[in-house]
């Protein structure tokens, strides 16, 4: 089969696919207790959410990515996912092992609650039909659910090269049903690989315990365990059962049987190590026979405590080639084929760090044999195909040759140091502050603008269905049931109507309409020549005046006056703005500060203000050590993947504290404030500070006025206020936007981290 | 007072001011008959309509232009309500001309019908007892009354300048006392400048007609005659009355009074030649006396025949100086000045053409020797201030010295000519040529997109306050009671969402979203390398596809394969289109023709083709001439004023017309079609063809629910038909287009002219 491969394939596109992850993982407190506490309110109802559910117990959250075409996607959603939950549990933990953690009685573990509809009803009975039957402490082992499909393109590839009398269907089934059969003969070497439960602790099972050895505190092991999720001490049926892989006929037959037989109450209760899927795998069966398989599920991968996702990269791609070997790889036929694959898994879950031997085809073979054997094909099909993945199979073959690269190997000796609960709670951890650095991102959508991967994170979050339409423009679609809201750089939205934004953008027009609904903006015209601004010079002498050329940047060509100025000067200023611009304004100028509000709905769902870059002196360090210092923050980096920017150390701040007589070598008094910089954005390292709570209501009303005003549904609007603590202080409106950023308010340098996003997706009916 | 205005003021910044024209105008059918039909049911409600009502009689259009700046503006509003009358009463005519056209008797003179609101009932009662009162036939004279205020800035100006103990209001409202004064003095001065109404018809009063002689067909005079209107015969109390005009106190006493002696029912019913207006006019009195003089009324100058607006720029900029002549003219003191002043203005109407004498302060003065002596003033003013106006000035003295130049004595000429009705009618003909021609335009406003005149033609049309708020942008706001829309180009609105319009503006995105809805659009792919492109390449082997870098014009680099390519053909393809652009498209080709749907809310409102600039052989002409001759439709001009552009004769023409071995100098036999060009841009001379009624139904549907799918509401939707009169053909949608342009529609090359302007206004529910 490989000549066919070599034949039709070449290169990385043979490991496109599909791949989609279910990762449970039990919430517990910090010392390793399974939470008693509900399922956060903020996922919505977990029959609904199809990102962040409950598996078996409440307490068991179960993160579920979209289907993806690369490992990386699916990875990456995972770990947002994963981020999302650690911060949400507040001041719990999300146990990063399969083996459980400290667990109650099984009267005290918690069953997921559903809601009443019938489906729930049902999700209820089944729970509690499972704890009768198998205890409920074998329900919290979690696992990794695997999830993936080949490439279509590929497999019709090699249907219009087979000549064969088959349908697509049928033949696509066989695929997958070689890959099934296959992947339950070799699925012993991916317990080795990535197994990690060669320990449990002493709360779980008595009937397991009993047979282990305590190793450290509370920790019990055997010699040589590798995955006791895949042993005896499992989740399990009472009967292992063997269902017939030979058809899908064949197989919907054989579970029916075990069915009618009472074995199994339903084709979920089979716990097999990997299961056929359908296209609608709630009437799985019937869509099975109708549409075949659709895809697989691998069930018998173990958390991986080493890596916060649960699963690494790493592995993710190296399952890929093991898929396609599975493919390859002829069939040998031999008659218990199931029984003797299931006694080699048995071992190597119970055994697997030593160098035990295993059976093929009736013959005995040593698994560090067999286990080169089956890598240098893989080896030898990455050549064969240039796949490019060399150094990751020679990274598990040094995993076969030393069994103390193995994880369970790992977690053994971490726990063996550090206790079963503090061992695992250390790594969980650990991951909850890298899930909290990444709290103003979505992991692996950098690319995208900070306000639109929050918005997306919190739809995710919210179980609202979140796609990239057009990833360059920010363009998203959200999903919730039958509403569908496009979204475009998270603030443009079905709820801004067209002509509203085109008056936001025209200056002249906002400025009208405002002034018209009795909101004051700064007086103002524009002229085109020197002579013109001459003829109505009158109005703005002695008034506080800006002049300033239309299309200016950094301030070039702006003169202000901000007690008025006299005739001559004001035409001096003209002269100068005339140098830069065609066109001038003459605005009146508001004393003040500016402040940034942004209103969502008829609501103010922030208040902000920039300053320029600063630093705050401790009468020890100088400007520059400041500056490294103030850089250190999570929150600061380079290229607006951060709310704010490094500040840089460049020409203009130079000139800037020259102004001053310093410079960056200047030892600042403690809480002196040095500003580097005239202007106050962000980009140039500018701080934000959220207002939201210190603004009296009368400003609030007004910039919710104005952006009703414009007919606007969500509207930046810049304000000037001259004293904002005084309630009947002047004010006056500068712009209005259209598109304004949200991370902002989000994410501020100083102050209250605002949700934003959540008050979008009210707007947007989403939630 | 000439000193002074020369201290301040300097150059035709003084001129402007704020000029406001009522015209009123009779319907009558094309032998002259007062039209017994209802006023057109398109106007909407008079008493709600701000531009276009009627007067005294339902047959009496009266035309109100907004207040303006500058006469320009008035007079091309002015110009455009008579345009859009002149269309919407089909096959009737304005008169041109105050007296009446051929009246019947009272009893059928049809009175202006009203709503049944109160006002309505008090308008129907003030007629009906005007008509018992004077009589119908006097209520039909026509006029234009001339409403004017002066500059704010200079009143400001002259009160700063003034040194008075008035307050600011009493300050101008004894300017415009004055003005009032002097208009009254000196108006005998305009009757003779713009009288027209030297002639009456046989059937208008015959208590007038009697003391007159019978100088044409169905047409009375005497001689000398200049305006009858402003005569015996014309439209006056039954005794003549002089209020009070040295305050405003004494001018609303002095009416009070001549309304509790029973002379006049109510201030309306005062026929003084100028009023003094107020703010709110509804409560006249009450707001003079509150709030002060706000504007002059002029109602003593006749309709002039020779001009479509009824009075001429010319005149407008005469009437500019002729207000500040008054305003800056002492006062001499005369006790019986009102007195005299009348018997002035009666000598002057009814025998003006001659050389009379008239009195000034009790002293005789001839007519000639007067106005020469008023005029020589206005010249001196003009010299002063630096207005500019010195050949109006001079033309007016002309008139002075040769009665033959006067607006009466060639309208004399005419009806001897032709006689009373067929004189008047060929003018009111002639301008209704002129109204067709202009029918797609807004006069004054040509800088304006075309879609954007059309609709504000159609807003004014129906009464809808009509406002540009951004002149460069085509931004306008429409206003109809408590309702306002803003509109920009036409035809972005408040009822389209911003996320469509930019779901529309991106190509990918509407791909998406149409395929999902189920709408044909042609399948594609976007490369960025050759090598990317081909390792897809299979999906467009044999298969109808075009090969374009991604933005290309006038089909350079493209490739189409309209039967399929094989690959070493596309590939070269793909080079090609890779010279032009980093990004190249392969797309599916879909045959047939690309049609425009106009869709307005759920109903496709036009349908329109394109084709490139061609001729149409007679088989004399040589192609040159023959685009000459097209280009003499008034539907060609230069430069987007018109809804075609002028064929030019150009390289591409030439280099095109060499593919077929043939020039311009080719003489094409009968009806053998010749293009021109390649491309069907209108901007290049390419035709427009309505097939609105002629598309099937199916794919009015296929638009409709494209626009719906990407949520807009009005959108154009271009779509390839293979053959459009087969139901069921292929098609496909090429691109949304949230800024369709209307006037394509409006008025196409070839088909019925569709409304599109009324379907928008009915989105807005402005109708």
């Amino acid at each position: 089969m490989l000549e066919i491969f070599k034949k039709l394939f070449k290169g990385s596109k043979l490991l496109k696919g599909n791949v989609g992850i279910e990762r449970e993982g039990l919430r517990v407190d910090r010392y390793g207790n399974l939470s008693l506490k509900k399922h956060p309110e903020i996922f919505g109802d977990k029959m609904l959410n199809p990102y962040i559910t409950t598996d078996f117990s409440e307490s068991q959250i179960e993160l579920i990515t979209p289907v993806f075409g690369t490992c990386e996607e699916t990875y990456n959603f995972l770990n947002n996912l994963y981020d999302i939950v650690a911060l949400e549990i507040k001041d719990e933990y999300i146990w990063p092992q399969s083996m459980p953690c400290i667990i109650p009685d099984d009267k005290l573990i918690p069953i997921a609650s559903f809601n009443k509809s019938p489906k729930g009803e049902e999700a209820r009975k089944y729970r509690e039909n499972l704890i009768e039957k198998y205890g409920g402490k074998k329900q919290l082992i979690s696992g990794v659910h695997y999830n993936f499909s080949f490439n279509e393109d590929m497999i019709k590839k090699l249907y219009d090269n087979a000549n064969t009398e088959l349908n697509y269907r049928r033949f696509k089934d066989n695929i997958y049903l070689k890959v099934t059969r296959n992947y339950l003969r070799y699925r012993w070497l991916l317990l080795y690989l990535l197994g990690a439960t060669g320990i449990v602790h002493e709360s779980y099972t008595g009937e397991c315990v009993k047979t282990l050895q305590k190793i450290s505190q509370g920790a019990f092991s055997n010699d040589g365990a590798m995955s006791y999720r895949n042993s005896e001490c499992g989740y399990k049926n009472n009967i292992e059962l063997f269902p017939n892989y030979s058809s899908v006929n064949s197989y919907v037959e054989s579970i029916n049987g075990f069915i009618k037989d009472g074995l199994i109450e339903s084709h979920k209760e089979l716990y097999s190590s990997i299961r056929l899927k359908a296209k609608d795998n709630y009437n799985l069966f019937n869509s099975l026979l109708d549409e075949g398989i659709n895809y697989l599920e691998y069930r018998s991968i173990d958390i991986n405590p080493f890596d916060k996702c649960g699963i690494s990269l790493e592995d993710l791609h190296f399952l890929q080639m093991f898929n396609l070997f599975l493919l390859i790889s002829e069939e040998e036929s031999y008659d218990n084929w199931q029984e003797e694959a299931y006694d080699n898994q048995k071992v190597i879950a119970r055994y697997g760090q030593n160098n035990v031997e295993l059976k093929k085809n009736g013959e005995v073979i040593s698994k560090e044999k067999w286990a080169l054997n089956i890598l240098n094909q893989i080896k030898e099909i990455n050549k064969e195909l240039s796949l490019g993945k060399d150094s990751l199979i020679d990274s598990m073959i040094d995993k076969v040759k030393d069994y103390k690269l193995t994880y369970t190997y790992k977690i053994i000796d971490k726990v063996k140091e550090e206790g079963y609960v503090n061992a695992h709670i250390n790594l969980a951890k650990k991951y909850k502050e890298d899930a909290y650095k990444n709290r103003f991102k979505l992991v692996g959508y950098e690319d995208l603008e900070l306000s639109t991967q929050i918005l997306m994170k919190e739809s995710i979050k919210r179980g609202i269905k979140t796609n990239i339409i057009d990833r360059s423009e920010n363009f998203i679609v959200l999903k919730k049931g039958d509403k569908v809201e496009y979204v475009k750089q998270a603030t443009k939205t079905s709820k801004d109507n067209y002509i509203s934004v085109l008056m936001m953008e025209n200056k002249v027009v906002t400025k009208k309409v405002l002034r018209k609904a009795g909101i004051r903006v700064p007086m103002g015209m524009e002229f085109n020549s020197i002579k013109d601004a001459i003829s109505e010079l009158e109005k703005f002498i002695n008034i506080p005046a800006v002049i300033k050329p239309k299309s200016t940047n950094f301030g070039i060509g702006i003169s202000i006056f901000p007690s008025g100025g006299k005739k001559e000067d004001i035409i001096k200023a003209l002269e100068i703005a005339f140098k830069y611009d065609n066109t001038v304004l003459i605005e009146e100028f508001i004393q003040g500060k500016e402040y940034r509000f942004l209103v969502i709905g008829d609501k103010v769902a922030g208040i902000l203000h920039r300053v320029p870059a600063n630093v705050v002196g401790d009468g020890v360090k100088n400007i520059s050590e400041l500056i490294k210092d103030k850089n250190l923050s999570p929150l600061r980096g380079k290229g607006y993947i951060t709310p704010l920017e490094k500040i840089q150390i460049d020409e203009n701040v130079e000139l800037f504290l020259k102004q001053s007589n310093i410079d960056i070598n200047y030892i600042p008094n403690k809480d002196e404030m040095i500003y580097l910089r005239e202007n106050s954005n962000i980009s140039t390292g500018g701080d934000s500070i959220d207002y939201t709570d210190d603004i009296p209501e009368r400003f609030k009303k007004i910039a919710v006025n104005s952006s009703k005003a414009i007919g606007a549904n969500i509207c930046g609007v810049d304000m000037i206020i001259k004293d904002y603590k005084d309630e009947t202080s002047d004010y006056g409106i500068i712009e209005l936007n259209f598109n304004p950023a949200i991370h902002i308010h989000s994410y501020p340098y100083i102050g209250k981290e605002r949700k934003i996003a959540n008050e979008i997706l009210k707007l947007l009916e989403l939630i």
